[in-house]
């Protein structure tokens, strides 16, 4: 899982590189031609929280509504709802999980565009799908996917913005901004307060995470991690679903950690992190934004809030890992789990 | 919030009377007419949980795309996404929170058909909206929502159903088994075994819930209860994400609450709850299956799987009540919550 983390930022680097580039930008400019109406994502797990994070961007970035399936409507209940305008994109980095696989399939017939967004070229996800995105992180060694996750965010990333450009070919602005993420990864990575951390969390019995906005994927997959490798039970929420209701669930044993960036987002957990102090929290602050009355920091480098949950993520991949073998146990191979995971 | 349990059975009565089923069938009917393409609903807390029972009822009963919306990207990130061929849907107890007010007003001036569905027919989110419906719940006393969730998830399978029909008025072998309902709940409601089950959880130290399908919102209902007036940390789970990932985190000390109906949800979760043996949970069947290898049931009468997040739902608001009275708390007033919450 280490030697995965670590590979991050190479992996960034490679997805950026022309023979990666080149083809998500004909995918981009694909999409772009059919001018779909809606976009529909579908996705289990981790490439689950890759996919809460594109649908993010579809709706600021595109102006086009975007929504997660619940693959069982159309697996379980044998929903045949009519797709004809819509994108539907299936997230996965095995493409192997073949209730996927049956949306996309379902979809395509019913006049949908279909795309598959894997580490897996030759998977079933992609034979199923009109267009495929590969991206290309590499065998991952770990059950608990880490630079996987990432690589489908920044693949994801790329395709959106690509779209927008309309001709796949990303602005100046935006490719300057991507060409810096190597090194802002490798940057954060360098830190390593998420080790020094572990030891306070030792003894937790239980965790929170939250963010608004991009960070609130960062939260769901931080909790996703923790779960995977720590077994302890951490939940994760919207700044805003947290007030209405589960705050009542924090006091002073519940450690939160807030993902708090620069933006809107950011700004808007203004409104949360009063609450959790007023209810005692031990609250850990992962961002760029300092936040007032936070016990602890996992500072990660300023950089606009789209492009945050990048590198947001990476401190708290580390934390999960440390976190893991401070408690004994073996996040190579978590109990009870397989790389790849089938359900319809 | 025994009393707002205890009038659940009336609540449904209620609704089904011609004073409020009249007004439904006339919005599904004028819904069905303007023809929508797919629908989107956005929703905080235990009303997103009945708003994600009517996304699964839109998809596989009038085969629409249907999906939850974020807030915040139009709130916070000022997305203004093409809406001009979706149904946009409110829903909220009491129809005062800021952000789908918003969410609904942004929706509206795109030229969504935008529909409020709440407990308060003079809120903000009625105002605001082309359509209302009222789920004439009656006063809710408790915090912790119960009988407007219940009262939101028949409104809103009514106005489903009509809009499948076309003209609102719903065919009677349908009429029938919602009529059927709050004599079901009552017997539901009359069974006392949550109340039994409570001492056996009194000293969990955190809770799993999962279903899939339609059952899948009751799990996550389950959960927020939980957290809401036990503060037990209840980590609801879609069985099939459960494998991918959370199921590292369950043992013997972690009881899990598998809703289990006898539909294609609840035989979709026998690829779950034998890898849930396998790891030892200490197993609670909620629903009308029998469970082979659950330590204990809580009983509900047999239903179509459309039905019985109606039913489901009420032994858990009890186990929630009880647990919350054996630790010693008050599930009236909730430590740190409010029963207007306000986000943007």
């Amino acid at each position: 899982m280490a030697t995965d983390i670590a590979e991050q930022p190479a992996g960034f680097a490679r997805l950026l590189e022309p023979a990666q580039a080149d083809p998500i930008a004909r995918v981009a400019a694909a999409i772009a031609e059919r001018r779909p109406r809606h976009v529909v994502f579908t996705a289990r797990g981790t490439s689950d929280h890759a996919a809460l994070y594109a649908a993010y961007l579809t709706e600021i970035r595109l102006g086009l509504p975007a929504g997660l399936a619940s693959p069982s409507t159309i697996t379980l209940f044998g929903a045949r709802p009519d797709l004809s305008d819509a994108l539907v994109v299936g997230v996965s980095q095995s493409g192997g999980s073949p209730d996927l696989a049956e949306v996309l399939r379902v979809a395509r017939s019913a006049g949908a565009l279909t795309l598959a967004v894997t580490n897996a070229p030759d998977s079933p996800l992609v034979e199923v799908a009109e267009l495929a995105v590969d991206v290309a992180a590499g065998h991952e060694r770990a059950v608990a996917a880490t630079k996987t996750y990432t690589a489908e965010l920044l693949a994801l990333l790329m395709l959106v913005e690509g779209i927008r450009a309309g001709d796949g070919a990303l602005p100046a602005a935006e490719r300057a901004a991507l060409d810096a993420l190597p090194e802002l990864a490798a940057a954060t990575l360098a830190d390593r307060t998420p080790e020094e951390l572990a030891p306070r969390y030792r003894f937790a019995a239980q965790l929170v995470t939250t963010g608004r906005g991009y960070a609130y994927p960062t939260a769901r997959e931080a909790a996703l991690k923790l779960m995977e490798t720590s077994y302890l039970p951490a939940l994760a929420f919207s700044g805003a679903d947290l007030l209405h209701g589960p705050l009542a669930m924090t006091d002073p044993d519940v450690p939160v950690l807030a993902v708090v960036g620069s933006g809107p987002g950011g700004r808007a957990m203004g409104e949360v992190l009063p609450r959790l102090a007023e209810r005692g929290a031990d609250l850990v602050a992962v961002g760029s934004a300092a936040v007032p009355g936070a016990a602890t920091r996992l500072a990660v480098p300023e950089v606009d809030e789209r492009y945050a949950p990048l590198l947001d993520i990476l401190p708290l991949q580390r934390l999960a890992l440390a976190l893991a073998l401070a408690r004994g146990e073996d996040p190579d191979a978590p109990r009870g789990l397989k790389k790849v995971t089938a359900t319809m």
